[in-house]
């Protein structure tokens, strides 16, 4: 709802927002100190922000949800992450850098073995390897059924993305995966009556597939599921009136933020690469989303050091962004990860923002503790955005 | 909102969940102390588990709504208490514990007084004896008209439930009540087309039982208002794949769990047979609703030091609850009853939540201003259920 009151009070100016968002960044506490992540690495560069900044928690969906990437990212960018629902297919897309074209239909797809009666007797054929289903999606790729082109791409293992593109392409179908094994694929059928045309071509695709693979055991067959089209996303220029550039070294971050209209910036692999980006390119936009995976990566693995590791490399690095001052630097993640739970979580993530108008409280440390008693209170991550905007001077008033 | 997402996401898990319910749990300073009942109660065993809970106060509607305990009770189980509003007869059949099907049309009865010219001269009937009322609901009692089955429950002194059972009975009718004496009863009217026969039996069934009273004075007649069918409420196990136990004394209580699919144990008549409930049906249950109902009836009296008392009793009990060592266990209450108010308030009431990943803050008391500082911050009544779902790993992630 904030967001439809900004399309109509977004101005430009000339400050520049910096969102820097580390993926996965709340934590839980150690069960041996009692401390989480944040509070245990040493991080002055953070803390000394915290004490210039407005600070407090977010929750990225609602109290209880745990977000995945997508929703989390979307929720940040300050869009209702449950209006724009990604669908699989489309996200898989996104996450292996394809541009999906408003027409297209993407989805996810997996090699599985069938017997000689076609009945499945492995979802995953055996998880063959990156490089033979490398091979194999050559194989695939390329066909033009009906008029329309099919591209198909490996994702790893025994993961593909099937995009097709075409005319009056609907993404109501059903899948053919079954979720299990013991039965044939299931015909891919319609949701939507408009589907007509793209069942007939997945289905005639999916038979095309079957005859090219037959002697390829374990990989002989193909299931597809999450049809979907790109979703109908409003750019960030068209409503906050920012020229956005994205910096992010993995592919789904790319893509989400392409999805919501932002350039995506060339960079390299590591944090350091991704600095100099931000700072080669920092006199040609106003808007900056930095992201920073390997947070999440090692919460994802409990690797409670290695997180803590990350943050203090991050904190090392942070001079090189303050350097630039933005006028605006905003510094949260899309969700937690406590390296505890070995996942992404619920948990509200800490969210600090730095700028002259800021307000800044009394906080004086970067952790979820410190940041219960910030001037933010605990918000929706959806309210990141309108706060930052604000703080750059980017929103009139609303009403006289 | 939420509630629908979680209906996606919702799984299975071993953990259970225990929710402790301190009717009118929140209260107010008392007038010479300036501590409320929280902070006068020696409560040891309850500030032990603020140390390792996340702790917070939650509004049961919204601020400055003062919820009935339908509403209290609805929003704790995390249904939005609005959006399922629970009719008065409905209300008042459940408040007696009787099963009402799906079916079944339910309205709220007083017996009433009028005179030879049929004007209503006490709209109570003098308040006559509820032994007086059940010999009289005894005589309308076991009706058929029009096929329909007609049951007649005394509740309490002037006041009765009637149910009526049958075919295509539609509950949209005005009331017989004209809420002042000096005039008639009222016809039935129906306020939706459909409700045409309901309306015909139940001005017979009105007329039957004026007949029926003739002799009675001064109960010599009665009105009927409030009609209203069991809600349609998707059920905890429908929703949050539950299997949901009950344990409370009082049949108001009891008739809200059945509403939303929990099964409702046999239990005695005081803490002690409740505490012996939960731990009798532990193993066979995954998340359990415990309610106490005497914080509530001492505060509604203005009983200060007995509301004390009852905090203090639960706390002395509270040892057998955590001896289950259930992996999430929520204290709450449906509202606050404080007994310097003398009655159910709008004041936000304490919640704490306790399990391994709840993410505890610094709170080491259990009261209304300890946990202002908590990390739950203030939240929504109805976000209680998803938070204590999250924390029993029964949600997956919302999007990819």
């Amino acid at each position: 709802m904030t967001q439809e009151l900004i399309k109509d009070i977004a101005v430009t100016s000339p400050d520049k927002i910096v969102m820097l968002v580390l993926d996965g960044l709340g934590g839980l506490p150690d069960l041996n100190t009692g401390k989480t992540e944040l509070e245990t690495a040493r991080i002055p560069n953070f803390d000394a922000l915290a004490v210039q900044s407005i600070c407090g928690l977010s929750d990225p969906i609602a109290p209880g949800i745990t977000p995945g990437s997508g929703p989390g990212h979307l929720a940040l960018f300050g869009y209702d992450p449950v209006k724009y629902e990604i669908g699989r297919g489309a996200l898989e897309a996104v996450g292996i850098d394809i541009e999906l074209r408003a027409g297209d239909v993407a989805a996810r797809g997996n090699f599985c073995t069938v017997d000689d009666k076609g009945i499945i007797t492995d979802r995953r054929a055996g998880r063959i390897t990156t490089e033979k289903s490398n091979e194999l999606c050559k194989l695939l790729d390329g066909m033009k059924i009906g008029g329309v082109d099919i591209k198909v791409y490996p994702v790893r293992e025994h993961r593909f993305v099937v995009v097709f593109r075409g005319e009056k392409l609907d993404a109501g179908l059903t899948e053919s995966d079954p979720s299990r094994t013991g039965v044939a694929p299931l015909d891919i059928l319609i949701t939507n009556p408009e589907a007509v045309k793209m069942a007939k071509i997945a289905n005639v695709f999916v038979a095309t597939a079957k005859d090219i693979l037959e002697k390829h055991h374990p990989a002989n067959m193909i299931l597809l599921r999450g049809f979907a089209k790109r979703p109908h996303i409003p750019s960030m220029p068209e409503i906050y009136k920012l020229n956005p550039l994205a910096i992010a070294v993995y592919p789904m971050y790319r893509g989400l933020a392409r999805l919501v209209g932002m350039t995506v910036a060339q960079t390299g692999t590591t944090l350091a690469d991704e600095f100099k980006t931000l700072k080669d390119n920092y006199d040609n936009y106003d808007f900056f989303f930095l992201h920073v995976k390997w947070t999440d990566t090692a919460g994802e693995d409990g690797d409670f050091a290695r997180k803590v590791k990350v943050l203090e490399d991050v904190d090392a690095a942070l001079p090189q962004l303050t350097a630039l001052k933005p006028e605006v630097l905003v510094i949260t993640g899309d969700h937690s990860t406590p390296a505890a739970y070995g996942g992404h979580s619920w948990h509200p993530v800490p969210v600090m923002i730095c700028s002259q108008f800021c307000r800044k409280d009394a906080v004086t440390k970067f952790s979820e503790q410190a940041f219960l008693a910030g001037g933010l209170g605990k918000i929706s991550a959806t309210q990141i955005m309108p706060l930052a905007l604000a703080n750059a001077r980017k929103l009139t008033k609303f009403g006289a």
